[in-house]
């Protein structure tokens, strides 16, 4: 590929937002183009990237489920079904844009965003029979989301291209072999493949409220990454923050004296930093108390140590429910008595369950809301001013510094960018749209499934954010836009130089290793070699009068920095080994 | 590939239209499912094609462009610069599809049936020296229009896959040049090697309001084709219907005695048709008046001879003027005096031109519009009732039976199925943005374009149209989604006839030969064989009892029938010859 024939240039400024490694490189570099918020166009050597990664994926994707191309028109009926229709917040419609076209066919359809809704009652359609399962099929197709802030160049927009597999199976344990013998170990392998596998753990994730089992995420390290992963150290066991369970940093005054109890006005001040420094007190002798309320109908107060959130996802699990929800401000007032931010456990009404997280046991003259507008209660006691709790739970979101508690180590953290995802969905879509099969005793019975997701532009972006150094990118060979960048110094297309350039380039592409050649002989050579550094193409090939003078070409590995002179031959020869 | 782990399989029954060969062989050969009217979901052989067709495309178009991927959702602003956002028929738009969406983004973007809007801003941004010219970039990528009758399973569908090529010019020379010198050979190789070459011909057809150049269309000749092609024998001229030169067959009572005018009641007949046997006269005798008017305010009456149809596109070149729309009923009474449907060229108002087709010269005794309702006249002769034109055109819309004007041959017409285009845009496009370049001396010009179309899915469409027999699908060899089916017919797994034909299949696949692998050992043999004619693989390979007491292998052309007994041996030697 001649850098000539390419209208997409490297530039000096990215339009892309400020901070984000992958949108500023990808830009400059012409690899890539916002065309507005969240939407991005791909310039030819950004194509190319995608298209590798995207090649990779389906190889490795071939071995564990067949390739189909669904609809990103959906229709609405197969949306409410799932009851997804009113409720996915990112949802978008395709609906006609003037009324010539309304006129026409005044449609409404679902601009896909997933695609559940599309591949169950299509498989549905075919296999009713045990003999049919298991069976697996996956898309790579570009999906639609209205991201309400749309961030972090091609790792979050609103149309973006994904991988997305969705296995069936006849039973829950078939679903979980397939989860874990099929879809992890081909995730496993293509992240290798692409150039991620050192730096991608796989970490425990929320599995959806219809789930009994964990989703997997394959997490890339990246400072810029938007999840905080908490790792066991010395064990293979990552969770994401949502789920990680927490053992909290150990905070002990039981060797105080209890003092005697006060109710004291603090008004408006309700966050726990505030509230320390005006008790004059320590945030971990505070309490966070929530007022919640289950799908069940039922009042939970959820309490909290200062510096800790109250966890929905554990709370719902020690509660057996499907979901809580924060209670409106008039159900505080009327449960509690006060104005929301002041409500504590002592003095709730019956029919109220309190749950305390391990994290406020153990402690003597805590704070806790008063259930008193501007008041707070200090000097509480367990056994004096309210009963010692029977059982204490892990109810908030793991904090750095935290402990796993089964190991009792504390946690290693860092940040992840998510670049594939693995769930198991057991019925919930078979459930809703009736998918079940004959079984070998002739009864019906609900189809398992699984789904299995990546992000194919995000793996790029990814790529970006972890490969680069100050001078621009530095892309894996396997996903390179090419494996050579070759540039001539010359002034004129008859001098030796670009000659013996063309020469190797048209050598090298004969034998399928894809080159770049910098033809712009009216650029600076300064330029030349900066925009070669900042595309990032592993090996730098160089000819001049200087090179040609010594042994022949200039090689420079980029990600090492190391600079060998070789003869044309030994070049080819360091290619090929 | 093994047949059991493909979940779609073959079905007596497609969802398809009636009608269409394509939606039926491929619905019913496990190629394509409808989700609903106008959108397919690709089912694992169907995704073979299409991938199948889609780097066969590639592969020629990198020879004369860079891919790029384009964004399907569009800024608003973009198509409201070129005035296309009010008036593209088809157009879809994206919108938020439920409140939680619309309250985190309610944005509104155009759905991409085209990329004109945003490949042109795109360029600009990289291209803005007479150096940077010509340079091209295309895109394989899912298109949505809002289609008012989808029809014809995946010829004509809401969504589908389509190849965009754009190129940009210093001049119209060296647009021309691009458009006849690069982009025809690339896509005459590309209809080739898919197996299209031989029946598909470059028509000439409508360049657009905008272009000098009239466009081309590559249609493949179809039974079902949607469009009536003129080929003038003899020679590589093909003209589509809607801009076909014409002259009409000969009609000539010119040795008749003129008889006296009549104006003759005739209440509510309007059709020439209708109007001719009511007369009792001959069809060609009668006249088709059109009141239209000009973009630029102009009145025209357009005479055609009973049976044909104004064509505005030719009688918009007659006139010199952009466009032409059918006066409305009001203006026709004011003008004519009478309600729609008895128009005449007699008496007119002076301000209202009077072209005359080709096909009403040299008649006697003719009819035309009374320019009264429900009145008709009868016998009217140039010279005597109204002044002979000093010039006849050629205004009407061609029809079987006539003839070229300039060769004077009569036409050969077919149906054709449009499988590609290529378009001149001149500096339609480029003029919307603003977009110029700097030239060698300094000034600034504008850019000139061209674009160019093949809409993958329909390539598939019109494949499965013109390869199939009354058992099946034939693909060509390029296409198929195998080159061999192997079929075992065995009891059990443990069989020789299966143990053989799983280690031709695994030497085959060893060699990079694609092969579907009939392991469905609990199906009846007839269905088995039945089902390969029908996924048309272009050979079958059986392997039986009886087979291997004989030579070993069955192999059959799929296309010729013809069938061999072959061995082992020869038939590798046959797949590799």
């Amino acid at each position: 590929m001649f850098l000539s024939h390419i209208f997409a240039k490297t530039t000096k400024e990215s339009s892309a937002e400020s901070g984000s490694a992958n949108a500023d490189l990808l830009e400059r570099g012409g690899f890539i183009h916002k065309t507005m918020a969240g939407v991005y166009s791909y310039l030819p050597l950004g194509t190319r990237v995608l298209r590798k990664i995207e090649d990779i994926l389906r190889e490795e994707m071939d071995t564990i489920g067949s390739e189909v191309f669904l609809p990103s028109l959906a229709p609405v009926e197969n949306w409410q079904k799932t009851g997804r229709f009113e409720t996915v917040n990112v949802l978008f419609q395709a609906t006609p844009a003037n009324a010539f076209s309304a006129k026409h066919n005044d449609a409404q359809y679902v601009l896909g965003s997933t695609h559940e809704e599309i591949i169950t009652p299509l498989v549905q359609r075919y296999c009713n029979s045990y003999q049919d399962f298991p069976t697996a099929a996956y898309q790579i197709q570009t999906k639609f989301r209205n991201e309400p802030r749309p961030k972090s160049g091609i790792l979050r927009g609103r149309e973006f291209r994904m991988k997305d597999l969705y296995s069936f199976h006849v039973s829950e344990e078939d679903m979980l072999d397939y989860f874990f013998h099929k879809a992890i170990p081909a995730y496993t392998a293509f992240f290798q493949r692409v150039g991620l596998g050192e730096k991608t753990d796989i970490v425990l994730a929320s599995g959806g409220d219809f789930s009994k089992e964990y989703s997997r995420e394959f997490q890339t390290r990246c400072e810029t990454g938007e999840d905080l992963i908490f790792h066991v150290p010395g064990s293979d066991v990552f969770y994401n923050r949502e789920i990680a369970p927490s053992k909290a940093r150990v905070w002990d005054n039981s060797s105080e004296e209890e003092k005697p109890r006060e109710d004291v006005v603090g008004k408006g001040i309700i966050g726990v930093e505030e509230l320390a420094e005006f008790m004059k007190i320590e945030v971990e002798r505070t309490s966070k108390t929530l007022l919640l309320e289950t799908d069940a109908g039922q009042f939970v107060a959820a309490v909290v140590r200062g510096g800790y959130d109250v966890n929905e996802e554990k709370l719902c699990k020690v509660l057996s429910c499907r979901s809580v929800r924060l209670a409106s401000a008039d159900v505080v007032k009327k449960v509690t008595g006060a104005e929301v931010g002041y409500a504590g456990p002592i003095g709730l009404p019956d029919d109220v369950r309190v749950v305390w997280d391990e994290s406020t046991a153990g402690r003597k003259n805590f704070e806790c809301g008063a259930n008193k507008t501007h008041e707070h209660s200090i000097n509480i006691n367990f056994g004096r001013d309210i009963e010692e709790p029977e059982q204490f739970y892990d109810i908030k979101t793991a904090k750095e510094g935290d402990c796993d508690p089964e190991s009792g180590k504390t946690y290693e953290t860092f940040y992840g960018s998510e670049v594939g995802n693995v769930f198991t969905l057991y019925t919930k879509f078979s459930d809703s749209f009736g998918f079940t099969f004959t079984d070998k005793d002739g009864k019906q019975k609900p189809v398992y499934m699984g789904c299995y997701g990546i992000g194919t532009t995000r793996v790029m972006g990814v790529l970006a954010e972890v490969c680069h150094d100050e001078h621009g990118l530095l892309w894996p060979e396997n996903v390179a836009p090419a494996r050579v960048h070759i540039v001539p110094i010359a002034k004129k297309e008859e001098d030796a130089p670009y000659k013996e350039a063309l020469d190797l380039y048209t050598q090298l592409e004969k034998k399928g290793v894809e080159c770049l050649f910098d033809d712009r002989l009216g650029d600076t050579v300064g330029s030349r070699l900066a925009d070669a550094d900042l595309i990032g193409i592993p090996l730098r090939i160089v000819v001049s009068e200087k090179t040609l003078k010594g042994k022949g070409v200039e090689v420079k590995e980029r990600k090492t920095g190391e600079v060998t002179l070789l003869s044309a031959k030994e070049c080819m020869q360091k290619i090929f080994s």
